[in-house]
């Protein structure tokens, strides 16, 4: 069976993964861009997602680049996708990612309005999503061709599928920062880590990296 | 002038610095003793807190033994005192340490329910002081002969004093668990992190040590 990852995902010394107030601007309202400064001059994140070259090559790297190999299909929030909020008034948005996004496979936006799928360039289509996390994690196994299938956040979501107990790999970085606000990751999930087999290491950028892999169920 | 250190202070993942429920039996509450586990092993917790031999003497140790040396006196919440609340109806109650307390120093408990000033062996004398933060350092500052001052803990001692801007250094310890209920000790605290340069290091433990060193004031 595949398995369902998370990678990457950022959080605050008290656990929020994202702030207040996301604008079209502020894809994290308050955060701004803290959370991922570990993450952001990585080789993945210079190359593969900002398009461009170099990039560092250390302990951070080794988490980041894990985000794309064996990934068939993403899930992600639909605050993730845009800032948009409530019936969509404009179906002109496909994203923050431009005409060529950074996946390159099928993307599950989960929602409770619904709209047409949305082919990109470069192997991203979007699928928009009105169910539960099992109803979600189904339709992305459809598309994934057996590959993985990744939960892309924010953290409202990667809470919703720890909650089910649908995650078989989890990947967080705790950046040493006090957001005071937002979406905290950990709400509602008292004893986690019953579940689950965790490493922790250290980044000289400041940044902590866990992984969480799931125990085998009975 | 003498410093404000703070050591030792352990939180989950969730920043939670104690579980919920306090009682004779179990001082952190449904935490149990799960926040100090990378600590009980260490051979400062096996030999001057628990007076026996032993103990691990690696990246753990080396935090913990940074506890004592050149510290004249403490300050504690009345929480780490004991589990009574309100009035005192026993004032036999002496601590949780037994005649002889791990301090080895002046103690000032915060209460608002002062007491007379208990002497016990090996030079451990606690102080009942109900003031501000600032007034209860200045006691603590007139009977530390000089030396740094630690706070104590627990969380919400700490929370005050970092809130009051006094605490020059501290030394955190992350364990990565979720508790989901306690005392958070990063409540009210959005932003901390522009104050302090901040140092982090993992443990085999599990457990991730940061230093928060206390910026130049202007």
């Amino acid at each position: 069976m595949s398995k369902v990852r998370v990678h990457n995902m950022s959080v605050s010394l008290d656990g929020y993964g994202t702030g207040e107030g996301q604008t079209l601007d502020e894809p994290f309202g308050h955060a701004g861009h803290r959370l991922l400064g570990w993450a952001l001059g990585t080789k993945t994140f210079q190359t593969q997602i900002h398009g461009g070259t170099g990039g560092s090559d250390g302990v951070d790297e080794a988490f980041a680049a894990k985000w794309g190999p064996g990934i068939g299909a993403e899930i992600m929030g639909r605050n993730k996708f845009g800032p948009q909020r409530g019936p969509w008034t404009d179906e002109e948005w496909k994203g923050w990612w431009g005409d060529d996004p950074v996946f390159h496979t099928p993307v599950i936006v989960l929602t409770h309005h619904p709209r047409p799928m949305l082919e990109m360039e470069g192997g991203t289509t979007f699928y928009f999503v009105d169910g539960t996390p099992e109803e979600a994690l189904a339709k992305a196994r459809e598309v994934a061709d057996g590959l993985d299938v990744r939960i892309g956040g924010g953290p409202t979501t990667v809470n919703e599928f720890l909650k089910a107990d649908l995650i078989d790999h989890m990947h967080i970085a705790v950046t040493p920062i006090i957001l005071g606000r937002g979406v905290n990751l950990w709400e509602g999930l008292e004893g986690l880590e019953d579940r689950f087999d965790i490493e922790v290491v250290s980044s000289p950028s400041g940044a902590t990296h866990l992984t969480f892999e799931r125990r085998p169920r009975d």
